[in-house]
C-alpha cells in the first residue's frame, strides 16, 4: 500500500500543453479538459487518492490511437488507457499528469468466428456487452471479474474472477492482440491459431502489463460453448476452515467446478443486508457446475458428499435461473455490501493467492489477525484458485487507522508469500502494490524495467505503475 | 528455411579462448573440447547443417550456471543451453561459436507438492524421467512432444504435442521458473500460486524464448491426476478431408478428447513398415480419452457417431495398455518411420497450425501441392489443435531438390498464414523459421528485439536464433 508514497510526479507542463492543443484541434469535442470529466477518469473503486489527468480523449479507431500516441511520443507526455474505471489499485491515476485515453467508443465486435470459438473485439467493449452480442451464437466469454469491466482493462490487469477455476484467467483466454506502441506503430502479437511457438510471447506480455507498454487496439478472445446445463447452490459450514477444506478436497478430487466462492460470516451478514438474502450467518460456499444434465448431476453429488464430510449444510443444487441470478448478483455486489457495513469508510480489497493446500491455513491465520486487531474485514474468495479478498474497512481520514490498515495488509501479503503465494491473484499492482511486488519478485523486477525501457524509452505509457523506474 | 542464409557469424576468438581456459580451470573434466563431444551438441533431428560450439560444459547446480554466465558476460561469449538435442530448427547450433551448456546433470526433482498438483524440477530432467519419478504420487506431467525431451528444452520451445488438445502447451503448464540472466544473477519469475497479476508475465516470456534471454535453472510445473480410465482407438477414413472434418466436429462438439492425431495414408504406409503395424493404408485418426469409466465411455460413443457420419471405419475404443502403447509408440516414431521411406534422405518437419475450421482445407491444399510437385511427404498432425507436420523427404546434396523443398515450405507457411494460422505450432523458430516469423509478425519483431537488447545487451544467449538483431 504505502498511501503516502503515492505522490504526484514531475510534470512536463509545456509538453502537456502542446499535446492538449494539438489533440483539441484533431478531436474537437472528443478532447475534454473539464474538471468533472478529468475527475471521473481518475476515480475508481479504490482507497487510493485520485490523481487527475490533464485531459481526456475519446478515440474511435486505431488510427485515432496512433495519432494520440505519435503526439505523446513526440512531446514525451504520459498516456493512461481508461476502460471503465473498475480497477482497484490506482491503475488509471495520472501521477505525472497527461492524457487519459477513454476507450469507451472503441467497443465494437470486429468479428466472431463461431466455428473456431473465437472473436475479435475492440478493447472498450465490456464483458456484459460482449456476452449479450454473442448470445445467439451459443457461445460465451467466461471470464467474470464481478465488475462489468472492459475487455481491454481485463486484459491489462490479467483479470480472472469467479469462473477462473474452470476457464482460466485472461492470460489463458487472449489468443492475440494489436497494440499501438511507442512512436505510434500498431503491431499484432499473434494470429488465430490455438497455439504457436513464434518467439517471445508478446500476447502474454501485454496481458497484465497494465497499459505500460502500449495501447491495446483489438483483442482476439477464446470463447466457450454455453453449457447445456448450469446448476448451482449454496451451503453453510460450522467454521471457515471447514469451508476451505471442502474447497481443497473438491479441487484435489478433480471435480471440474465452474465457480466455488467463499464468503465468511461477516460477508454473509453484509450481503444478507445489502442484497436481500436470508442465508444463515455462517461461512458459506456459492458453487456452480457447467456441463450436461448427467455430468452436472454427478458433480453435484460428488460435491455434496464432500460438503457432508466437513459438516456443511445439506447441499441442494438448482438450475433455476432466477435463484442463481440472485446469488451471483449478491456475490458480484460483495464490495458494495462490504461498504454498507460502515458508511463513509474507505475500503481496501486485498488480493492474496496461495497454493490450494495452504488456503485454509492462510484464511484462518488472517481471520485470527482480524480478530486480534479488532478490524472490520469481511472475506470473500475465489477459493478454488486459492485466491481471497479481505475487504478491510477503515477511516482514511485517521492516520492511526490508516497505519493499522497498512500494517494488516503488509502482514497478509507477507503471510501469503511465506506460503509460496502472491500479493495479487487478479487485481494487479497499479500504485497500491508496488512495494509488495518488490518483496515478492526481487531482482526479477530489473527484467521488467529493462523491458519497459526497451519498449517505452520515454516512459509515456502509464508511468508510475507496477514498479519505479 | 533459407538453408544458405544460415551462415556462421563473427566469432570472438580471444574471448572464447579466455572463457574456455577459465571454465576448464573451474570445471576440470566437466569442460570438454573434443570434436566428437562438440559435434554431438550441435547434432539434432534436423536438416539444418551443424555448427559446432567451441566447448561443452556440464553444470551441476545453479551456482555453476551463474559462474558460466558471469564469465561469458564478462568476455561477451555466446552460451547455448542444451537439453537432449531433439529440437528441429537448429536451436542448439553455434553460428558464432561459444559454449554449449549441457543441462543433463541438472536433472533432479527439487520438490513435489502432491496436494497442490505441482512440482519443481531442474531443467535437464526429461519428461519420461519425470513421469517415472511421479508414478507413485498418482500424478503425471501431461505434455508429450513425442521425443523424450528435457523439460528445460520443452519450456524454451513452448513445446506441446499429442496431449495439448486436452492439457494445453508448456505455456499453460509452467507455473514459475528461475533463470540466470546476463551478468550472472539468478531471478525467479513467480511463486506457486495458480494465478497471479504481478506485472509483466516473465514466466511466459522465458517459455518459448529458446534460450535467448537467460539460462533456466529450475521450473515449477502443473501436474495432473493420472486418469482413472484411459482408453483409445484407431479409425480409418475414405479421404483425409473426412478425417479432418471428423476432428473439426469432435472439437466443435466440445468432446474433451485427450489426443486426436491424424496420419495420412503415406504416413500409415511408413508406420506400418517401421513400427510393425498392419493398419489399412488410409487416412487414419489415433484417439485417446481420459476420465472415469462413464465419461470415457460417453466420449467414445459420441466420437464413434462422428466417425460414422464421415464414413470412418467402426470405431472401437480399448483400455488395453499393450495395444495403446504400440499405437502411441508408433505415433512417436513417426519421424523415424518417415526417414525409412527414403534412406539417406534429409527431412524437413514442417509445423503449421491453423484455426480448427481451416484444418481440412489447409491439409487438402497441402496434399494437392505435394501431388502436383511429385514430392514424398507424409503428414501427421495434432489435428485437434489445427497443427500438422509434413515430413518432406529430400536430397540435401542436390541444389534443385533443396530449392524444390524450400519452395514447398514457403508455400505451406504462406497458406497457413492466409488462413490466420502460424508457421510454427510447437517447434519454435530457431534458425530455420526466421524468415517466416518476419512474414508472420512484421513490426512486432521490433518489440522482440527491444526485449532482447534490454535483457541481453551483449547478445550472449543463443545468438542468431528467432530473429536477426
Amino acid at each position: 500500500m504505502g498511501l503516502d508514497a503515492i505522490k504526484a510526479g514531475k510534470r512536463n507542463e509545456s509538453g502537456i500543453g502542446l499535446v492538449v492543443k494539438a489533440l483539441s484541434e484533431r478531436f474537437g469535442t472528443r478532447l475534454q479538459t473539464g474538471e468533472a470529466m478529468r475527475a471521473q477518469h481518475a476515480h475508481t473503486t479504490t482507497y487510493i487518492p485520485a490523481q487527475l489527468p490533464d485531459a481526456v480523449v475519446f478515440p474511435e479507431n486505431a488510427a485515432d490511437v496512433q495519432a494520440i500516441v505519435a503526439l505523446a511520443s513526440e512531446h514525451k507526455v504520459p498516456l493512461i488507457a481508461f476502460g471503465t474505471g473498475s480497477s482497484l489499485e490506482g491503475h488509471i491515476n495520472a501521477p505525472h499528469g497527461g492524457i487519459s485515453i477513454d476507450m469507451g467508443r472503441m467497443n465494437r465486435v470486429i468479428e466472431v468466428n463461431a466455428s473456431d470459438f473465437d472473436c475479435t473485439v475492440e478493447p472498450g467493449i465490456t464483458r456484459e456487452e460482449l456476452n449479450i452480442y454473442l448470445r445467439d451464437t451459443g457461445l460465451f466469454f467466461p471470464i467474470d471479474p464481478g465488475a462489468n469491466a472492459s475487455i481491454g482493462g481485463m486484459a491489462s490487469t490479467r483479470a480472472s474472477g469467479t469462473n477462473a477455476v474452470r476457464y482460466g484467467t485472461m492470460k489463458d483466454n487472449v489468443l492475440a492482440l494489436t497494440a499501438v506502441t511507442a512512436g505510434g506503430k500498431e503491431i499484432r502479437t499473434a494470429h488465430r491459431a490455438r497455439k504457436s511457438s513464434t518467439g517471445y510471447d508478446l500476447t502474454r506480455l501485454f496481458v497484465g502489463a497494465e497499459g505500460t507498454l502500449g495501447i491495446i487496439t483489438s483483442i482476439t478472445l477464446k470463447l466457450q460453448g454455453i453449457p447445456e446445463t448450469i446448476a448451482g447452490g449454496v451451503c453453510s459450514f460450522p467454521t471457515t476452515a471447514d469451508a476451505c477444506n471442502a474447497v481443497i478436497l473438491t479441487i484435489q478430487s478433480g471435480i471440474p467446478v465452474a465457480r466455488i466462492e467463499l464468503l465468511d460470516e461477516t460477508q454473509i451478514r453484509a450481503s444478507n443486508a445489502y442484497s436481500g438474502l436470508s442465508l444463515p450467518q455462517q461461512p458459506t460456499l456459492f458453487v456452480e457446475f457447467h456441463g450436461n444434465p448427467e455430468t452436472v448431476a454427478l458433480q453435484s453429488r460428488q460435491f455434496a458428499e464432500i460438503v457432508a464430510e466437513y459438516g456443511g449444510s445439506a447441499f441442494r443444487s438448482t438450475a433455476n435461473l432466477e435463484e442463481r441470478n440472485q446469488l451471483w448478483k449478491a456475490r458480484h455486489n460483495a464490495y458494495w455490501a462490504q461498504k454498507s457495513l460502515m458508511p463513509g469508510a474507505a475500503i481496501i480489497s486485498t488480493d492474496v493467492c496461495v497454493p490450494i493446500s495452504q488456503l485454509a491455513d492462510c484464511v484462518e491465520a488472517t481471520r485470527e489477525d482480524i480478530r486480534v486487531h479488532g478490524l472490520l474485514a469481511p472475506i470473500v474468495g475465489h477459493a478454488g484458485d486459492g485466491n481471497f479478498h479481505v475487504g478491510l474497512l477503515f477511516d482514511d481520514k485517521d492516520p492511526a487507522d490508516i497505519a493499522r490498515a497498512e500494517a494488516f495488509v503488509a502482514r497478509l501479503n507477507d503471510r501469503a508469500l511465506s506460503m509460496d503465494g502472491t500479493c495479487t491473484g487478479e487485481h494487479g499492482i497499479g500504485q497500491g502494490k508496488m512495494p509488495f511486488l518488490e518483496n515478492e519478485l526481487g531482482d526479477a523486477l530489473d527484467l521488467m524495467r529493462q523491458i519497459k525501457r526497451g519498449l517505452d524509452p520515454d516512459n509515456i505509457f502509464n508511468p508510475g505503475k507496477i514498479f519505479a523506474m
